[in-house]
Formats: C-alpha cells, sequence, structure tokens
C-alpha cells in the first residue's frame, strides 16, 4: 500500500506489524486512546529494602525470562557501561529471545552483536543504531524486525501499550536507597534522565542502577522512587569523558558557516524571529553555528528567546547565561558545558521525552517551537528527509527527535550540503524517509536556499531577502550535474526494519543491503 | 464480618462496595495489580489552543453529564474558590446524579449543600468533610455511601481504578496557555499542588483554572500541560487571606506545652532520634509546640532532621532556615511561612501525594519516617484513633495523612489531651475507627503517656525515663472517673459513610445521626 509519503509498504509488513500506512503528519490529531499501564507490586511495608547486591539478583527478583522486553536509556551516550553489563549478565543467565527497547543504541553496544547471532536478542527497537549493530540489522542478523522510532514515538509507543516494557534498567548518577534517582551529582553525570522517565511509569519492573549510592532523600529526584523496584549499585555506570566529549567547538568549515549564515538571515526575516520567539537545533556544526550568529543578532537587535528546546549545547547555555534566552527545556545533554548549565542554572530545566515530543499526549513542547534547525544525511524534491539509512543502505543514524521537532515548529529548516563527499544530499528520493516533507519547511545547502511550496507564506516573506533562493528540483539537478546521479541501492528482498511514523504508522521499511551488482 | 480493628462490617456493604474489610495495616504489602489508565485525545497539531472563555465552555467540551465523577483538590483550603464556581456552572446546567471524588472538603464548600439535596451530587468521596456538608451526610442527605479516604488512600484508589475520575478541575494560582500548573507566582498562591498530580494523571479531562496566566513556558511545573485538556481564565480562584491563615502561632496552653514537652522527652530517648532522623507532625498546638522543643534540642546536641515531611508549617521551615533540616518534602502548606519557604528555599521541595503516602506504589515517603507526631479526636484502649467522626456521631473531620503516617512511621504518637471539654479523648470503643491501633505506638495525653504493649522495645527504652507512664486502660479510667463513661452515640440504622483503610478495605462505617432517645 502506497502512504503518504508515497511508499509502497508490502501489505505482509502492515499485517505482520498490525500498524497503519502513514497518513499525514496530523492524520492522528485528537486521537482518543486508553493508555497502557504497568503492573505493580506494593511496597507498603516500610521495612522492606529494594537494595540488591548485583545486576544478577536483580534480574532474577525481577523474574526475568525469555522472551521479555527490556529498556535503557542513551543519556550516556558513547560512554554508556549499563546496556553491556546488564546483557552481559543477561547472556551468561541462558535467557533467549529478548526484544531491547532502548531510546537509542550506539556504538558504545556493539559487543551485544554476538547475543543478536545467537538469539540471546531477537527484537531492537530504537531511535536509531550505528556501529556494528546496525551493520547487524541491515545484514539480516536481527530475527525480528527492527523498529525505529522518534523520541516522541517512542513515548508514544510505550504510552499507548504498542510495546510493553517488562523490565526498564535505568542507569542514574546519583540514587538513594529507595530509587530516587538523579542525573548530576555523581562521577558519571549526564545533565538530565528525560528518556527514561516514560520507562520508570510504564515498566512492569524497574530497576535503578548507580555508582554513587547518596542519603535519601535525593530530592528533587528526576524519576522517583514511587516507580524503582530494586536499586543497584555497580562500580561504573559510564565513562564520563564519553558521556559529553567536551564543549562542543565552533565549527571552522567555510561552507557550514557560510549556510549557518543563510539560515541566520533566513530565520530573522519569517515573522516568528520576534520578542519571546521558541527555537531549537541539532548538533550539526552549521546548526551550533547558526546559533551563535543568531545570537549575536538577538543581541543587538535586543530580542529575547522564550523557550529553548532541545538536545541542549553549549552556545544555547551561553545565550542563557547572557540572558537572551528566558528558559531552556532540555531532554538531552550534549556536552560539559550543557550538563554545568542544568546544575547551576535554574531556568535551565529538565523535562520528560513525553514532554518533550509524545505526539500522543495532550500537548508537546516541540508544538510550541517557533524555529528547528536540523541536518539531514538526504533530502529529495519532495522536501522528505532520510536520518536513519546511508546512502549506501545500511543503518546508520537516528530519528531522535527530528520528526517530532519538524511537525512541531512552524519553521522547520534543515541544513545540508548539497553533497556529502561524493553522495548529493538532495536527491530525486531518499533511501528511506524519516521525516515526511510536510513538515518541512525550507533546506538550506552551500549552493543554494529552496522553500517548500506548501509554505507560500514564507515564499512571501523572502520576496526581498537576498539570498540564494531556488527551487528543490534545482538543488537537486546541481548535485547530479557535479557528481551524476547514483545508482540507487541496491536491496535484498528481505524488510529488516521499519521507520515508524511518530504517531505509530509505517513511514517507510529497510531492506537487506546486498552486495552491489554491476548492471548488464 | 468482624474485621481486623474489630468492626463489624455489615455484609450489604461488602457486596455493595466491592470491597474487602481490613485485614491489618501491612496485609497488601507486595500486592500486584495493574494500574487504572485514563483515555486521552492526543494534541499533536500545533495549531489547536486549549483555551476556552470559560467554565461552562470548559464543561461543554468535556463533554460533562449525568453521573460522572469530577475531581478537585484542597490547597486552597477554606479560601476555594473553584469547587464552588464549577458546582454552580454545573447545576445550572442541569447535570445530575455527580460523584464528587475531592482530596478535601471544608466549610468554604457549604454552598453546594442544595445539590446534594436536589440530585446534584449523590456522592462524595474525600479525606473528610467538615461544615455543613458532614451534617448533610450524617443526617442522610447523600444518596450514596460517602467514602472518607486517607491522602495516600485516594491516589491508590485513583490509581487503582477504584475510582475513575471523569473530569478533573484544577486550580492553579500560575498556568500557562499550554496548562503548564504551579502553585506559586500568581495572587493566590498555595505552595504545592500535590493532591492535584493524580488527578491530572488519571482524569480522562483535565480542566486548568487559573486567575494569572503567565507566558509559556511556566517551567518547571507542578503539573504538566501534557495531561492538562483545557486551560479557563476566571477572575478569582480563592481567597488569599483563608488559603493560609498567617503563620502559625505558637500555643499558650499550659497543658499542650506540658504534652509537646512529653512528646520531646519521649522522641529524644528513642533510638531513632539521630544524625539524619526523619520527622512529621500535624497541624495542632501540641504537634508545633513539639516541633519548637525539639529543635531546641536537635540544636543544643547537633543533631540534623534528614528529611521533614508533611504537611508543612512556619516552625518546619524555621528549623530548615536554621540549618537543622537537610530537606523538607511538602504535600500541603497551612501557612503562609511555609508558602514563602518553598518559594525561596531549594531545600523546601514538592511532592505529589502519590510519593508522600500511596500504599500501593513501589514505596512512599510516610515509609521512611522515623516519627510521626498526630493528634486525635478518640483513641481507645486498644489504640485506634478516630479523627473524622465527632464524639457526637456528626462527621466533621477528615483522615488526612493520618492513617498513612501512622502506618509508615517507625515510632507513631498521638498527642490529645485526656478530656477534649466533657467528653473523654480515650475512651473503651471509638465512635469510628480511622487509624488502626496496630499502627500507633505512644499516646500522649495531659495526664499521662501510655505505650502501645506492641512496642515492647519502646516501652524498654523508656523505663529509666521520668515520664509519667501508664497503661492506656488507666488513662480511660482516669477520663471515666471525671466526667463519667458517656452513653453511647445512638445512630439509625442506616449507613451513611465507609471508612476506607488506606489500602480500600472497610476500616468502620459511619451511621446516620439520630436525635437522642433517654433510655427507659
Amino acid at each position: 500500500m502506497i502512504n503518504a509519503v508515497g511508499r509502497d509498504i508490502p501489505q505482509n509488513i502492515i499485517e505482520a506489524t498490525k500498524k497503519e500506512v502513514f497518513k499525514g503528519a496530523y492524520a492522528f490529531d485528537n486521537y482518543e486512546y486508553t493508555k497502557a499501564a504497568p503492573k505493580v507490586r506494593a511496597v507498603c511495608d516500610p521495612k522492606r529494602s529494594k537494595l540488591v547486591e548485583n545486576i544478577h539478583e536483580a534480574l532474577v527478583k525481577c523474574g526475568v525470562k525469555d522472551n521479555m522486553t527490556i529498556s535503557f536509556h542513551h543519556h550516556f551516550r558513547e560512554g554508556d557501561y549499563i546496556v553491556n553489563m546488564v546483557m552481559e549478565e543477561i547472556h551468561k543467565m541462558g535467557i533467549k529471545g529478548l526484544t531491547i527497547c532502548a531510546s537509542s543504541l550506539g556504538k558504545a553496544h556493539d559487543p551485544i552483536v554476538p547475543m543478536i547471532e545467537d538469539g540471546t536478542i531477537v527484537g531492537i527497537q530504537s531511535s536509531g543504531v550505528r556501529g556494528k549493530i546496525g551493520e547487524a540489522i541491515s545484514t539480516g542478523k536481527l530475527r525480528d524486525l527492527a523498529i525505529m522510532r522518534s523520541h516522541g514515538g517512542r513515548v508514544r509507543a510505550v504510552e499507548s501499550g504498542e510495546v510493553h516494557i517488562d523490565i526498564a534498567f535505568i542507569g542514574a548518577p546519583t540514587c538513594d536507597e529507595y530509587g530516587n534517582m538523579k542525573a548530576n551529582g555523581g562521577k558519571s553525570d549526564c545533565g538530565v534522565l528525560s528518556y527514561a522517565m516514560v520507562d520508570a511509569e510504564y515498566a512492569d519492573k524497574v530497576v535503578a542502577i548507580t555508582d554513587c549510592l547518596v542519603p535519601f532523600p535525593n530530592a528533587p529526584a528526576s524519576i522517583s522512587m514511587v516507580h524503582v523496584d530494586y536499586v543497584c549499585v555497580v562500580d561504573e555506570i559510564g565513562n564520563p569523558a564519553k558521556i559529553a566529549t567536551g564543549a562542543a567547538k565552533p565549527t571552522t568549515d567555510v561552507r557550514k558557516i557560510m549556510m549557518a549564515d543563510y539560515c541566520t538571515q533566513f530565520v530573522i526575516n519569517t515573522p516568528y524571529f520576534k520578542e519571546g520567539f521558541s527555537y531549537q537545533t541539532g548538533v550539526g556544526g552549521a546548526s551550533i553555528a547558526s546559533t551563535i550568529s543568531l545570537g549575536k543578532i538577538m543581541e543587538e537587535r535586543g530580542i529575547h528567546m522564550g523557550l529553548g528546546l532541545g538536545g541542549i549545547t553549549t552556545p544555547m547555555c551561553n545565550l542563557l547565561e547572557k540572558g537572551l534566552i528566558r528558559t531552556i527545556v532540555d531532554t538531552q545533554d550534549f556536552d560539559m558545558g550543557a550538563i554545568e548549565s542544568i546544575k547551576k542554572n535554574p531556568n535551565h530545566i529538565e523535562i520528560s521525552a513525553s514532554e518533550y515530543a509524545n505526539p500522543f499526549n495532550k500537548g508537546a513542547y516541540v508544538n510550541k517551537l517557533d524555529f528547528v534547525i536540523l541536518a539531514s544525511l538526504e533530502v529529495d524534491v519532495n522536501f522528505n528527509c532520510n536520518v536513519v539509512v546511508g546512502s549506501d543502505g545500511m543503518i546508520t543514524g537516528a530519528q531522535g527527535g527530528h520528526p517530532d521537532t519538524a511537525a512541531g515548529a512552524k519553521c522547520t529548516i534543515v541544513i545540508a550540503p548539497l553533497l556529502q563527499g561524493r553522495i548529493p544530499a538532495i536527491c530525486s528520493n531518499v533511501t528511506t524517509v524519516t521525516t515526511p516533507g510536510e513538515t518541512v519547511d525550507v533546506v538550506i545547502t552551500d549552493y543554494g536556499i529552496a522553500i517548500n511550496p506548501r509554505r507560500q507564506d514564507l515564499i512571501d516573506c523572502m520576496k526581498d531577502v537576498k539570498l540564494p533562493f531556488c527551487t528543490i528540483e534545482e538543488l537537486r539537478d546541481r548535485a547530479y550535474a557535479m557528481v551524476g546521479e547514483p545508482d540507487p541501492v541496491q536491496f535484498g528482498d528481505r524488510i529488516v526494519g521499519v521507520i515508524e511514523g511518530r504517531d505509530g504508522t509505517i513511514m517507510d521499511v529497510v531492506r537487506e543491503i546486498k552486495a552491489y551488482e554491476f548492471q548488464d
């Protein structure tokens, strides 16, 4: 069945997943459903302790068994030790058939690939995967379909009952004996625990894992004891050096700086750039450069941001410190500057991933965005974006908040260099659709800027603005003129993954990669 | 059927309520159940507004209809305008058969009594009732059984699905257009919104009512927009002068001061009085005097409270300011000093009523109490307490956190003058059991102190302590010797209310009051 972004979703996948195909970014507005709910065991005897000796005891007490779904968060990013630590113990216990529902997985988790191969892990649901896990999925080693969800889509999937988490393992930089967790104050601070909040609320069993046990109460808690069954103290939950890889350095790439300047010029010429505007950027060099250049103009004109959202990096925190932002609300910290900021600045506030981006709650922060500045591996002439599958067909990225913020923001700007190496970033058809073009308003490249024809209002705004505007087709043609139109990636028949729309529909499928065969 | 506190619960009440009878304070420890869940309508179209013109429009949009259950919180206490404002509009619309599930109701709500009489309101579930609502229930005017729950019991009832709230009306001192609510920063500050948090999470429809609309985002929010359907701005949500009736004044009643001194002497001679201890008091004069006298000893001995819980008054906040308390966690503010404290002191922290006292979550704060100092209308020789029904049989009080804290604390101390006027506070049988004697460790009166024989450990601790210890029977006998044993209250046959144990069992029933008849 052809969905609303023109992708043909095979009937057997629709049947196997019991999902509908994507019908448009706002098709589920006002959709009514009954929320999911966990099984809970009451702790009303004050004499009971939640402390367990080790991960093994936690697993035994949680009743871990074959075919369960277990969950993890990715606030420790490439410094995470929790996934491997828990999976190693599960593997030793001989448990099989597990599905991992993680907010994201990265190269730090390469060690679990043998557990995919031996059937310990048969399902992966994640914002995305990188490294060897991506290769394992793309080469057909995972038994079940991998499901790639946006950050908002993951919360929706859990809260709507599409996925039920049996046991959630939550790494906590600090925790008390009763399970009150905080993201800071320990030896492996991660700034916020936003992605893990839904796991705590909806998993049947919740295990807090910490390397810094603090006196009761660890309050105010990011995640409350009322959701926590067991508390396990380990030596190290992460490698602080890799959790946040230092302050984001301003880019020196002139191409990125040029695109950032285009972006800033575009932003300030829209009607949304006014006192109290709201704004989010990704962590790409050009996005960060845009924040810096926008900050200068805000300062010159005395315009303040009312709300900075995200995925937070140091340049946003610098604007907060300067008084140019009223409030930052934060679901993820990408560098040490952001982590330090949330520790000390009361206007830098932790929120849940549901508050951030869940399309099925009663209104998320993304709905209130004026601007979001995003990157993309590929953008096609329908403004569809691909942020998960490389142009070589290998799964190597993550949806993150891309489709969520694009759907929410009044002005969604995607910055992409026209060529990524020898690969055109602007193309006729993206390898895989992750963010529907109907939610992408502007594409900024180093060779020109295309406004989505759906946004005649923005086209009108820009009619006297001196920026290199052109059509998206012109950008594609220019790219193809330079490096040629690439042959389509050759996939096998087997479908290995589903790109889920934030509303739970099928946006696209990912096929098994196959070795390139020369055409006759 | 006779329950664990010796009350005979009629079979027809067991059947009508589908409840079990009380089996002991910890009978439901480790009880497993699936949480309830609300119906939710997704707001993913960023163009939709949540603002409504008035209460009437909110009611229409929420689809109010006969026989619904609606809810309110009582943080505005005797200054609350919300209940009457909403009920007046509902009454105008001709809706009938409503059940009100409130965290508590007071004299401020006397105006709803005619709506009980005309069938607009047929059910009341509350921590307690005072004034004319209590009289209306006690004289048989309410169609359904009134259900009296502790603060923890109410959260349990909602989270377990025993009561399902169709529409929650939440008065918010400040709110933004998307429903982020805070307890402070407006013209009717109430300190915390703890009791309303479960309503926001579990009601199908949630209406935020504010008299101070603030710019988005009102963050960090006490109650998040993700739970809120509509936002309604009204002129006044409460009368600030009655929300908090000024700083609690230290009592000058020598009898209360003496009991407070007994209490402090008792506390400091237990093994629990040590660095980092946890503590809660009620708001009675003797309880507050105990806090003050205990504070002096803490200061002399250099002992710090790790956790102050409650129901907060100025004397607790003063100890926090002096550095004698590490953290106060707060579910209700009883005076202006407490409200000012939570605004300015980062170690004074708002928690949910579930975190405070819910016996069916994975561990509440009450479980971590070393001491709780409580008052009681009556205590009987089995240490059972009555805090809801007056000795004249009229409903006139509230469970509050009484049974919750008593069950949680290592040392539960009840302070009661031996005589309340001409009525013995220590008696053979309380009029109605609200808190089971198995959870009450010590009763302090102006004529002597009785330790529950179950607590041989505390009796041993006190063997060299110079306090007027005696048995509870001796206290009862002394009271009866002074004023005579009162005739039992004469009730009618009809049962008008149920005192629910915090675990949802039937602790006791309340019968219709009848005019006193002289015996032959």
